[in-house]
C-alpha cells in the first residue's frame, strides 16, 4: 500500500504524517525542528522518521508535501524565507527530500496546504471558489480558485493576515499598522487585552485574578473569561470579530467566494469571535456576494499535515 | 468583414463601437441612455443604431458585447441591480439583444470589460495574473487569473472600491464606512478636498479662487492647482494617494499578481497620485510580491467598450 507524507514544519515542532489519498492519517509523529541546524539535517533527521513510519506500516511512500510558515516559491520547492525558521534562506526543499527518497515532493505556504486539506476532506471540493483564513498567532490565508489551489505570481497569494483593515491602526509584527493579524491572530488578541486591561487598571475584570502576570494572558483563557460573562474579555473578543469581519468582507468583495473557511486555534472561541463577523458580513449593502458566501469553521484543527498530503498526491497522480 | 460591438452603458450616454478582433475601433457612436425608459426600449434603440453603424461600414456583427455599472450576472447575461440604471432591475440583456440580432451576446460589469480590454490589447495577455482598478467617479475592478476574467461565484468578484482601508473612515456613498472608493474614486477626492477647505476657511489656497462655488471644484482643477504648487490640492491627492497605496498593497497581497493595472480618468492626475501610492508600496515589510508587481497606468481612457466587444469575440471563436 502506498501513503504520502504530510510534514508541517513549526518553529518548534514538526509534525510528520503518512496520509492515504483520501486523506485519512495512518501514522502520525513529531519531531523538534531545531532550526539552528541546517536545513540538510533537518530533512535527514524528517527522512530517518519517515523510513521508520512507513516500515511500521508496512507502507510505500508516494509523494511528499511540506508547509512551511513562510515565503515559499512552490514552482521550484523553495523556501525563500520564514521569520520562524530565519537561518534557512533559500533552501530548495524539493531538491532535499527527493535526493532522500526519490519520489514527488510539493513544498507550499503552511496556511496553503491547510486549506488545501479542509477544502478536500471537509468541504469535498464541492465549492469551486472558496477564501480560507488560518487563524492562530498571526493570520494565514489560502485561496481556491476554480477547485485549484491559487497561488499567484510567486506563491505569495493568500497572504491574508497583511491585509490592512485599519490604517494606521494596531501595530502588526510585520512592521506595519492595522493588519488583520494584528487584531484577529492571537497574538494580536492577546495584545488587545493586555492593552485594555492596563489603560483602565481599576476596571475589574475576572482576568486579573486568571492572571496575576498579564503576560501569561491566553487566548484560551480570554475565551473562559468571556463565557463566564466577564466584560473585559467579551470586548476584546467583540473587537477582534468586528475587524475580522471587515477584512473577511473586503475577501469577499474581491474574491466572490461560496466559501469563507475558517480554520485555527483561534477559531476555537465560537460565537464570541463569529457573532460580530457575522452581524458584520449580514449589514453589508451590495447583498448578492454576502448573499452566497457561507463562513464555515472547521472544528479540525491537523489540517497542515493533510493538506501537505493530499497536494503531494496531487502531483503523484 | 465581421465587426464586434462593444456596448458601454453610463447612466447618461452610451458608447457604442465596432470593433476588430484585435481591438482596433472602427465606428464609434453615443446616444443617450435614458434610464427612465424601459430597457427594452433601450435595447431597440441601441440595435436600431448598430443597424446604421454597420451598414454604413458594410460589416457583419459576429458578437455583442455589454458593459453595465452595476450587479451583473455575466453567466445569464443578466443585470441584477445598478444604483445610476435603478429602473432597470433583474433585466436580461442577453435575450433582448441577440432574440434581435441572432448573435451570442456577453454581459459584464464594466470595470471587468475595462480591464479586460486593456489586458488584451495594452499587456498583450502577457502577465498571467493582474488585478485592473478603474478610478471614475467611484472605484471599480476586474481580476485576471491565470489569462481569464475572474468573475467569482455570482459575478461579483473585483468588488475593489468597497474594500475598507481604514474602518470608520471616509463615508461612501454605498453606506459603509473607510472604502477605497471613499477616497480614490473622484467623487470622494473631491468631497476631502470640499471638507478641507472648509474645516480651514482661512487657509490659503487656489482653489478658493478657482471655486467661488465649493460644489464646482473637480479633479481637474484640483490636479491643475496642485501642478500649480497649491498646498491644500496636493495635500488632498496626496491623502488619495496613500489610501490607494494600502489598497492596492492588501490586493497585491491576497492576489499577487504581476501587474497591477489603473485605468480611468482620476489617473490623469499622474505622479501627484501615484507617487505616494509607489512610495506606500516600496515600503512594504513584505518584499517579494511587491517586488514582482509593476504598477502600470493606462493613457487610454476607452476601454470599456474594447473589452466589452473583445469579450464578445471570445464567445464567438
Amino acid at each position: 500500500m502506498e501513503i504520502s507524507v504530510g510534514i508541517d514544519v513549526g518553529g518548534t515542532l514538526t509534525k510528520v504524517a503518512a496520509v492515504t489519498a483520501q486523506g485519512r492519517i495512518l501514522a502520525e509523529a513529531e519531531i523538534p525542528t531545531k532550526p539552528g541546524q541546517s536545513p540538510s539535517e533537518f530533512v535527514a533527521r524528517v527522512v530517518s522518521r519517515l523510513h521508520l513510519m512507513t516500515s511500521e506500516l508496512g507502507c510505500e511512500i508516494a509523494g511528499v508535501g511540506l508547509g512551511l510558515a513562510g515565503d515559499v516559491d512552490s514552482e521550484k520547492g523553495v523556501l525563500r524565507f520564514a521569520p520562524s525558521l530565519s537561518g534557512w534562506k533559500q533552501f530548495n526543499f524539493r531538491q532535499a527530500f527527493s535526493r532522500h527518497l526519490k519520489r514527488p515532493v510539493e513544498v507550499d505556504n503552511d496556511a496553503n496546504l491547510g486549506v488545501w486539506g479542509a477544502y478536500v476532506v471537509e468541504l469535498k471540493r464541492k465549492p469551486r471558489n472558496v477564501v480560507g483564513l488560518a487563524l492562530g498567532t498571526g493570520v494565514g490565508g489560502g485561496i481556491v480558485v476554480d477547485g485549484k489551489l491559487f497561488r499567484g505570481a510567486t506563491g505569495s497569494a493568500g497572504e491574508i493576515g497583511h491585509v490592512v483593515v485599519s490604517e494606521g491602526g494596531a501595530p502588526c509584527r510585520c512592521g506595519s499598522k492595522g493588519c488583520l493579524e494584528a487584531y484577529a491572530g492571537s497574538y494580536g488578541i492577546e495584545r488587545q487585552a493586555r492593552e485594555l486591561l492596563e489603560a483602565k487598571p481599576r476596571r475589574p475584570s475576572l482576568l486579573r485574578r486568571m492572571y496575576p502576570d498579564l503576560a501569561k494572558l491566553d487566548c484560551a483563557g480570554l475565551d473562559r473569561a468571556a463565557r463566564q460573562g466577564d466584560a473585559v474579555a467579551r470586548e476584546v473578543w467583540e473587537t477582534a470579530g468586528r475587524h475580522l469581519g471587515v477584512g473577511i468582507a473586503s475577501l469577499v468583495l474581491v474574491l466572490n467566494p461560496e466559501v469563507v473557511l475558517i480554520l485555527g486555534g483561534v477559531s476555537r472561541a465560537g460565537g464570541l469571535l463569529f457573532d460580530p463577523v457575522r452581524r458584520h458580513l449580514a449589514a453589508q449593502p451590495f447583498r448578492t456576494p454576502f448573499a452566497k458566501a457561507s463562513v464555515r469553521v472547521s472544528k479540525r484543527h491537523n489540517w497542515g499535515c493533510i493538506g501537505a498530503a493530499l497536494l503531494a498526491w496531487e502531483g503523484v497522480a
